[in-house]
């Protein structure tokens, strides 16, 4: 391993979490990328959603502070590299699971400066708990992805676990408290899915 | 194709740029994630700069506003969607790159509603021109994770094209001006190199 210890503490412990954040590039998701053959990561899903908020920011519901979003977005699935990606329609199966990621998010933003290490956690807390309107914000953008990649992918993970569109509709309410303009795209795409058969 | 034109016509070309963009998941660059035997795509890479650059802000040569570094990274590399991934230091082999890339910028971005188009654009030359604070340190940003890459990798790209640390540190004389810490990081991660034998 490099001498971190060579560096200033603070840059030592960065280092090393930037270090362990990169196994995110190996923790894999349901959805595919766009007409690739291959699941994608948890890397790729975070840059998706930052560039999805950047980008869908003038939609939110309520006023937002956007750089509190994108760095919740960007660290929004650390936990997973403890405790792997769980597919959004089976998050209750799990009753130890919020548990297990509280546990994870302090191991993971522990190796950073305390100071950090006390911002990310509760960066991380609020996108999970959506009190806040950056909050809200985040989840839309986070839920309205897999609309995004269903729809263009021959309906990807709807397809793959039969859901119906009412499932989807009722599953994703985080959407429209966080921003209506992206439940009217969601909407669009669930039609789409619905004329093509990919949701029941 | 899902019916876009049922929205207003804001969010429809949103939503196309937005889907554009998921390309970059498919632009292959020449280093691997750490301890992985595949090369990265550009989404993960453009993730895992916002991170840097969230994480080590603080170290910026000069103040910086943050959001707009974020953004700059997170859609720094759309251009590679219609010219793919130039190596660093394959940048000279091609006299008409600049060029090339500037079409590709005005083409994605394009996608998006006027204004934003104006914004992303604008975003991605400062960032390729690195002639205000935010630009040098998203520069910086961009050029460190190489090294992070290859000390963690048994040498990557700088094993693989027989660089040296002379080679590697003129080359990169971005990180210094953008942010002396990071430069200080980058020095531990090449003396590693060198002493494991990937940099000549």
């Amino acid at each position: 391993m490099p001498n971190f210890d060579a560096l200033p503490p603070r840059l030592a412990h960065q280092a090393r979490f930037l270090v362990e954040m990169d196994k995110l590039k190996g923790v894999l998701r349901r959805t595919s990328p766009i007409g690739q053959d291959r699941r994608e990561n948890s890397a790729e899903h975070s840059w998706q959603v930052v560039l999805l908020a950047i980008t869908l920011a003038e939609h939110s519901a309520e006023p937002i502070d956007l750089l509190r979003v994108l760095k919740m977005l960007a660290i929004h699935d650390a936990v997973e590299i403890d405790v792997g990606d769980t597919f959004h329609y089976d998050k209750a199966a799990d009753p130890d699971l919020g548990a297990k990621e509280h546990a994870a998010a302090v191991r993971v933003f522990g190796l950073l400066p305390d100071d950090q290490a006390a911002e990310f956690l509760a960066l991380w807390e609020e996108f999970e708990s959506k009190q806040t309107p950056e909050g809200r914000f985040a989840a839309a953008v986070d839920r309205v992805v897999a609309f995004v990649m269903n729809s263009h992918n021959h309906g990807g993970t709807w397809a793959e676990y039969r859901l119906s569109a009412e499932q989807v509709r009722a599953k994703n309410q985080d959407i429209p408290r966080g921003a209506p303009a992206i439940w009217d795209l969601a909407e669009v795409l669930v039609q789409f899915g619905v004329e093509k058969g990919y949701l029941r």
